[in-house]
């Protein structure tokens, strides 16, 4: 079954993403603050709107996918912004790594609109995107989450349901990237400890990812770190700080101390402050040079 | 090809391991500390020798596999040791996880009578081991590692070799331990934190277990860590801890910061000072009585 | 010269320095939101008001001390609040540990009313309060600082001005704050360790305050280490936590790592999760605790 | 009442004491490894030795100040090493910053041989210990410890008693050195946040070393972390590193977590890995660094 769908925010990760859809056959009506980014999905027949408002006329469906919680905030309240326009009885999946607590806010709001925002964040990066093989996670109102997921499989390689409250799925994205910081930084200090042993860095690297740590993740990130080098840039070290702050906000709220997590945020602050252009994985360089590498 | 082995330690991952090259067709004869541990092999077909010099007497192959270095050393260099009594031409894989300069100076001691030793540390817990399962680092002079990787085999399902620097398997296998401990502290950080924002434990665990993380390491001790429950004892906590020393040890010597790793040998030394008794991956439970649960 | 002041807030902190106020000659009215706190103030010659726009009316020089930020901006923009009802040329010195941009915002919508506020916070215990030996820090507009001095002198034993941005004064509080926070901690793991070793955390105690550490800070909060006995609560754990995320969000916003306030953070946090009834030097006990005692 | 006294190791420390028990009026002979460093204290009345053996020939009283354990375990046990030399009854006051151990081992052998070993740790830099301004500490043996404490004198504004466990002083000596680099990171976190809020440093830490913080440890190592200029080398980061590394190790032989101690040790390993040629306090500099400073 297919839908009107609008989808909102095409950086590298939403670009991909409604590519997907539009390849399962729905009709897509793309947004973006930079228009000229629209134009590859307009050749392949996206309707292009000028507004987040005009974007969601008649939609059933409208995902979102943007870099941060000011952002999507803009997109729903902001001018001519998709809330107020958004068809009763509409879906909005929200894509963006962002506080639980926005997710549930800006559900509430939908709800008193009489249409509904339902929790989507994904896993993977925009070649995984591309490839639709992401994860998911959903949480939200549980009618609107069982007409949204048969639509979400044309993303990725499967969708994981985390109940009711929208906040609650992103909860679980925070989570994850945090456990891929953590991953990534016991490379760093496990590889430079070997090199500075007299090993070398790939030797090790391929040792533990072909046997106990034989993982995707291990794999890709482990890579970078490896061979200490870090481009393309898949997601900006300010992008992820951010997503690390917003582990840390809800440790506070929580009251739940998180030593490797006042790291990663650390290590991810110097890289900002030092204005290093690099993927986020770079931080790992924090290691390599308190090491003197 | 099979030889005359000689076994000295038989704890839980020796055991195991000797019964493992009892199976490959080995003549054994094994040695334990305390002698009663050497009943079960013995029925099965090995030879019990009451010294560790007895041991080796007539071994083509020594290995070993002890709780920490100064057991390793009395074992090597104490009364009745096995040194003075190895074989000209036998080679000593010496199995026990410990400083990388530890192994670099009894393979020095084994050249200059004549043997040699290999390092062969082992990643895997005793049910691992007893499925010959192991993953094995090997690292020492080439000509012993030639002699001795098709033994080997019969241990695990694979064998990495690391050159010709005895202490390198060590740096690696002081790396590995420190990785876990590293992915176990992560995910206790990451289900602590869903917990106390509503979500359930288990499930986190599940979906990570499931997807991004889908790794038997991840699964193995992500149980634990899920479930808060830390039995039965694979390893102790007091065992690991003096594994993490090595690791900082390691890192002191090279002058490599690693703060994970600082975090990982606090968390476990006040597992050791509350007198816990549980598997060392119960050392997560520091991180949910940091939040209060 | 003597003013009509009006004083908002009379925690134990609060309720001293309007005394000394008082005492100082100026006419005080006083307001705090449980009204009975006021009676003592009432019998010594104040008047109460039951609003904070009451207690304004007609005041020449208004101070706030309240528990955070939150409580500050209510008190300003709330029901009643204080803003709308200064007078024209009025001066408010808000002495509260609120974050920077909290007083920088409030001095921006002070002077769209012709009003100022002039951020001055406070360095020391209620005993310190009562005793007018409190440290002040002031920022702000220049006439309003030049005008406030004179009388700020009644309250402490020396102020020390910081410029014409307000956020500043609090920056240097926030600062303070956390270095207190370090000294605690730094004993707290030193006797512990020396204890540990097997000699008497009081004597230790003794030699450092004595020589190396002859301080007021170190006497006063070591004591409570030393005896491992936080009793009475100066400030509870909450409140100096908040003011450590406030140093953490500074922090944040400026790029700057802090190992040191991470940890503090992070022990204050266990202290509020485990409710310990205690003054906030109590978290040293999140150091007795990790290694056993 | 005087005495012969030996003096051994006469690097920035232990010329400046040696000097001031020259003052003191006792007869001094002197030993440094290079002896060229002995040239001053020759033309003060001083007799220059050529072996620690021929130093403490007659000696009473034998002074040691040694930069690490292997240096004062070599010149008591070395070749023409002091101990077999040392008059029945003689007293050596190891003044060296070493492991406690190392002193209880070494007192041990003292008494075997008929003399005693006293553990006197002193605090201050060189200039201190020229003015004669030090803190001592004293652990050992009673009888002893009341001969060589009126010598004591001589070197500093006052003596401290732990009783008779040697390793006692050395205790307190650690956590000392400790304390002072916990003061130089809380100050580096804290003036560099202060900086980029876009304080004055130096205005800061004016205000702090005047009020809360009016101590002359917190004005001495303040100064340099405010103008960030770190000469001259009062001791070098490798020292002092050795320092953190003593704190470390008793921390761990006592299960003591120290996250403090941790942080401290990795910015000194920072520090050395960098090659940096600057006073220990210089570690200050990782948190600017961190900052992007």
């Amino acid at each position: 079954m297919t839908h009107n769908v609008a989808f909102l925010g095409l950086g590298n990760m939403g670009e991909a993403m409604a590519a997907n859809l539009l390849k399962a056959g729905h009709q897509l009506t793309v947004y973006n603050r930079t228009a000229s980014k629209a134009a590859g999905l307009k050749r392949r027949g996206a309707t292009v709107a000028t507004t987040p408002a005009e974007a969601v006329q008649g939609a059933a469906l409208v995902f979102t996918m943007v870099t941060d919680d000011a952002a999507l905030e803009e997109l729903c309240l902001g001018a001519d912004g998709l809330l107020p326009a958004m068809p009763t009885g509409a879906i909005h999946a929200s894509c963006s790594t962002v506080a639980p607590d926005t997710n549930r806010r800006l559900a509430a709001a939908h709800a008193r609109q009489g249409s509904s925002l339902v929790a989507t964040p994904v896993f993977g990066k925009p070649d995984v995107a591309a490839a639709a093989t992401l994860w998911l996670a959903m949480a939200g109102e549980a009618g609107s989450r069982r007409k949204l997921k048969p639509v979400l499989q044309a993303l990725g390689q499967g969708v994981h349901e985390f109940g009711d409250d929208p906040g609650a799925a992103n909860v679980v994205k925070l989570c994850g990237n945090f456990m891929l910081g953590a991953a990534i930084e016991a490379m760093a200090e496990a590889f430079t400890l070997a090199q500075k042993s007299g090993l070398d860095r790939e030797q090790v690297y391929q040792f533990f990812t072909a046997t106990l740590f034989n993982n995707p993740i291990y794999k890709g990130y482990g890579k970078l770190v490896a061979e200490r080098h870090y481009q393309p840039v898949g997601a900006a070290p300010a992008i992820i700080r951010k997503d690390m702050r917003l582990v840390l906000d809800e440790a506070r709220t929580h009251l739940v101390p998180m030593p490797f997590a006042n790291i990663l945020h650390d290590h991810l602050s110097t890289t900002v402050a030092k204005g290093e252009k690099v993927d986020w994985a770079g931080f790992a360089e924090r290691v390599t040079d308190g090491a003197g590498l």
